[in-house]
């Protein structure tokens, strides 16, 4: 899967792909397991081989807000206390059983250091990370929640499948009752 | 500048930066004047060497949406456009007189190609935009206008000295009214 999911956007060799491997290490989590837990030092971003994750945010008035979902092939993290290394503000948990490919901070920098193709690839996912953001920031400047609504059913149709109501809502901003009236 | 602006993530030799400057072009703009504009096929992205530009979005029912401003030492462009090389969706306007670098999609392929070490410069600021996109995404889900209006002038004083109040309140998603009664 790894190879696969590298191969998309840059191709390697045998030899390549064995070196880049012994980087990223797998583990098992169950459905509400914490890979990261707020005030927890960031030390690694993941790859979901298989199951489906929650990044949230718990505001000043004990709210909680979903940033994102991360599904098969998506990489997740708190990012900006993985990039500065600092202490997460976000938590993220298992919606179902899951398992990722872990990648630390300081592999990170020593495959980039080591092979600098890897980049590439870096730079591509990275940038389409920050195309799917803005494309949420303008969705929450100017849809309402039903418009939001049919944007993410359109997306990722198998997405909405898995995630249950009560969390889609915090996704979308709205209470679950106003939720129930839209879909 | 657009040495100092490179090495601030990557230290260059003269012959490196010699090479990299060829790959970009100056060009000035009056105040009001468009960079791009909505339906236009998006060649290039900007770097902001003086001045002050605004990326706007224009929804179904003809309301402007500030995605964002950049001032000097920013990049900015329809940044979906640019790297699906499609046709712009956002229209980016001078604030203020303007003096940019161009760099086009076209170039910017060519320099990663001839000069692989570039491609970590993109990588981090591609990385920082996505970790400025999310702190907006969140600030959007968590925060009121009042909130988000602190939170940009504790991020960017200068800026907000330059911006004309109607401007910021379509950034924020406010009407110049509610504006008015927070600021």
């Amino acid at each position: 899967m790894l190879r696969d999911h590298i191969e998309k956007i840059l191709p390697l060799t045998d030899e390549e792909f064995s070196f880049v491997q012994t980087f990223f290490t797998t583990r098992k989590y169950k459905k509400h397991q914490y890979l990261i837990q707020e005030g927890d030092e960031v030390k690694n971003c993941y790859l979901v081989i298989s199951g489906l994750l929650k990044l949230v945010y718990n505001d000043d008035n004990d709210k909680d807000h979903i940033v994102s979902f991360a599904m098969e092939d998506w990489w997740e993290s708190d990012y900006y206390a993985f990039y500065t290394q600092s202490q997460a503000t976000m938590s993220l948990t298992c919606i179902e059983d899951t398992e990722v490919y872990c990648f630390s901070f300081e592999n990170y920098k020593k495959l980039c250091a080591a092979l600098p193709k890897m980049e590439r690839f870096f730079l591509q996912k990275s940038t389409f990370g920050f195309l799917a953001a803005q494309r949420r920031i303008l969705s929450l400047l100017t849809s309402n929640a039903k418009e939001r609504y049919e944007q993410l059913l359109k997306q990722h149709p198998s997405l909405l499948q898995r995630v249950p109501k009560s969390l889609l809502a915090k996704y979308l901003g709205v209470s679950r009752e106003t939720l129930s009236r839209l879909v």
